[in-house]
């Protein structure tokens, strides 16, 4: 522990401004800039930081500088910043690391650009805007740091004690690394879940019917496109040749599918099943959850309160629910309830719903 | 209304016993049959049918048979079936129509085969076994009807007024335009999700981060693949040929993405996802909610019973929760919730959660 760290926050949108509540929290002193004046107020009368009029002011003595501007920006105001506060670390909270680690490295002389450490808290919210902020939007979660090669071991370890001690789990790794694996489980999902809506509305024109026959399935896997298209384009476009990549690799994955139905070869179209069924079952609904997971099915009658009264029962029985999703018939009138909770509190779940004429079923 | 009908039912797993408990609710009489004797005990127990020993026993003097065997064998039991009654109208609930009315339409004289009325109720449950089935499976859902080109219209009419007398809603349509949409959305989904699972997870062998950087998009794209492999590789197979063009068409949208984001054209990116968005929204949870809906983000503590304090409060208020995901941060700690309502309801809903210390954000 280092006792109180003295933070400066640029750009208090949703995550600066988390971020300068979790460090306050923590006992840090903290300084926020925004170029935009009235987000910059809203964040200040939220968090209660010192408010500041610029960047350099903003960087002034801080032991931490975090950049939480859109992505575009991230690597120009990091140099600035650099610039600025010749003492300070630097890192951002970008959610693609090469290029910007790249810029940086290009744009300042070397004894600048190692005391960027950059970052990637993977606290995965669609919010947006100081107004819903909060020092929680921390906890627990994954906090990748990403630095180059050149970056001081001393400025890592600084960035990694902070993010502990605010109670997320620093993950380190190189950027490269980290833009594939994101690539593939964040940034390729995004183009999935578009791509499968965009063809079904365009076949909708002529077919109005397809939505009726769309089942829960359907709405899973195109749920991710309603996300923002302006920060997502942005977002992917960072990490082109990574996603480039992605995309690749899985369309060669759904030709090999294709291919083997087409031919009728049913077995092995069943062993890929069964292997993507064994994998996804193993996945923890949250890795924390170490005992795993099962997946209660309950059918419900569709109306105002019965959800409640499912949650209220397993609440009542100290179980926690891991996720909760609803499974509806396209056109209502009931629906199905998946629930999943932790393996050892799988057969008190089912119990207790059992008592209150429940039916669960247990799906894995 | 045509009065009590004499029902058979051949296949007492989970459809088939589901349409016999909606058929005797409604007032018809039941027969059913299962070449596996233990389970046509659980059937009959369960819901109360006659039970009888042979395939030709059921269908004697029937007004309708349903033919609920897996994909594989049901033009082989609609054959058999249509030849030893002469008089019933036979359906099937298979998920793929165009190779079964084609089989047998192949295997009997045309005046056998014209009471043969393809059907697929669109109940998606992922439960099996005749010891879960309800008659509440077929309230309210989509059930296709489509028949072959020499189908008498009054074996049609027969089924459809069956259909609409149990309380789905029947959906008139070629066997070939329902297999190019079931293949749009249902197969095609089932395949997307598998493949992504699979790329993961032979990733992982390499790469074990790869799961810590997956958050709830990630998880909301796999959760098919969690489905019964053998049930899907028949249903696949037995559509083929649609579900092949549905991928190419899938893989064409995916590439077109691949390159514009490769090519640095954000604009035509961001249009694409705008577009995807939109449609998106559009499409209500469920059809009947005509008016639309809108969806609340709510942060939550991740602890028993706060799903059921949220759920409880709009309860309390009359609003019926369309549907509910959990949004979690990979690590826990807590998450998000999207509460979908009726957009008549929003309102109502977020006041009722803000005076409760939620603090709902509309996101559409």
């Amino acid at each position: 522990m280092t006792g109180p760290d003295r933070i400066a926050v640029v750009g208090t949108g949703l995550i600066g401004t988390s971020i300068a509540m979790a460090a306050l929290r923590a006992g840090d002193t903290v300084r926020g800039f925004d170029s935009n004046v009235s987000i910059l107020e809203v964040a200040t009368s939220r968090a209660g930081f010192e408010s500041v009029g610029s960047l350099g002011e903003c960087a002034e003595g801080a032991d931490i500088v975090f950049v939480c501007t859109p992505i575009a920006t991230i690597a120009r105001v990091v140099t600035e910043v650099l610039e600025a506060e010749p003492a300070a670390v630097v890192t951002d909270v970008g959610s693609v690391k090469s290029q910007v680690v790249r810029e940086v490295e290009g744009a300042l002389p070397e004894a600048a650009a190692s005391r960027f450490v950059g970052g990637h808290p993977m606290g995965g919210s669609e919010r947006s805007g100081p107004e819903t902020a909060s020092g929680a939007l921390v906890d627990g979660i994954v906090w990748v740091l990403a630095p180059g090669t050149g970056v001081e071991a001393a400025a890592v370890d600084r960035v990694e004690a902070w993010v502990a001690k605010v109670g997320a789990q620093p993950v380190r790794m190189e950027p490269a690394r980290h833009d594939r694996l994101v690539a593939m489980v964040s940034h390729l999902p995004q183009v999935a879940s578009t791509a499968l809506m965009g063809m079904a509305a365009s076949e909708e024109a002529g077919e109005p019917e397809i939505l009726l026959l769309a089942a829960g399935g359907f709405r899973d896997l195109t749920r991710l496109a309603a996300s923002n298209p302006a920060l997502w384009s942005d977002i992917l476009l960072s990490n082109r040749e990574a996603l480039a990549q992605a995309i690749d690799l899985y369309s060669k994955r759904l030709t090999a599918l294709r291919d083997l139905v087409l031919q009728g070869r049913g077995e092995e179209v069943e062993t890929a099943f069964d292997e993507a069924k064994r994998s996804r079952l193993q996945m923890a609904a949250k890795p924390q959850v170490k005992s795993g997971v099962a997946v209660l099915q309950v059918l419900v009658p569709d109306r105002p309160g019965v959800l409640a009264e499912l949650t209220a029962t397993l609440g009542a029985h100290g179980v926690n629910i891991e996720d909760l999703q609803i499974v509806h018939s396209p056109e209502g009138g009931r629906g199905t309830v998946h629930v999943t909770v932790a393996v050892d509190a799988a057969d008190d779940a089912s119990r207790a719903l059992e008592r209150r004429s429940f039916e669960p079923t247990r799906l894995a």
